[in-house]
């Protein structure tokens, strides 16, 4: 069952790829709710505590990572913020 | 230290709100990425299992309600697609 959320892990962390190739290729986020992605990586960072907390491991791994790709889509979102 | 985890929950959950209502006021979800949200929900249905079988609270309450909101978005993302 460590497998599955590994998995688990694995897809809601890759899923923020294509969203960061996406708006690095079209150059625009205005789609994308800052507010969104404010929260998210708050709420990232909390899941993060808590997963070293749990020593829960696919749950530090995943949002690790997730951590940084959000943080690259609120930078994208800010860098192209005149596309809105 | 599972208040850590509610709380990570709760803002994890409530982040995708914002993104639903801007896609709903704009009628645009072209930056939207449909690979982020085809993985992303896919993965939550994951964690939610994953969840339940570690008898996770948290992870269930915020995996429950996030799948929801990234169903709505899928179906904007759908509904809107003539905006691409």
């Amino acid at each position: 069952m460590e497998t599955l959320g590994y998995l688990a892990g694995i897809l809601t962390t890759i899923a923020f790829v294509p969203q960061v190739i996406q708006i690095y290729k079209t150059k625009s986020a205005k789609d994308i709710s800052l507010a969104m992605f404010l929260l998210f990586t708050l709420g990232v960072t909390f899941w993060l505590v808590y997963g070293i907390s749990a020593n829960a491991v696919p749950v530090i791994a995943a949002n690790a990572i997730t951590l940084m790709l959000s943080l690259v889509i609120l930078f994208f979102k800010y860098k192209y913020r005149k596309s809105v």
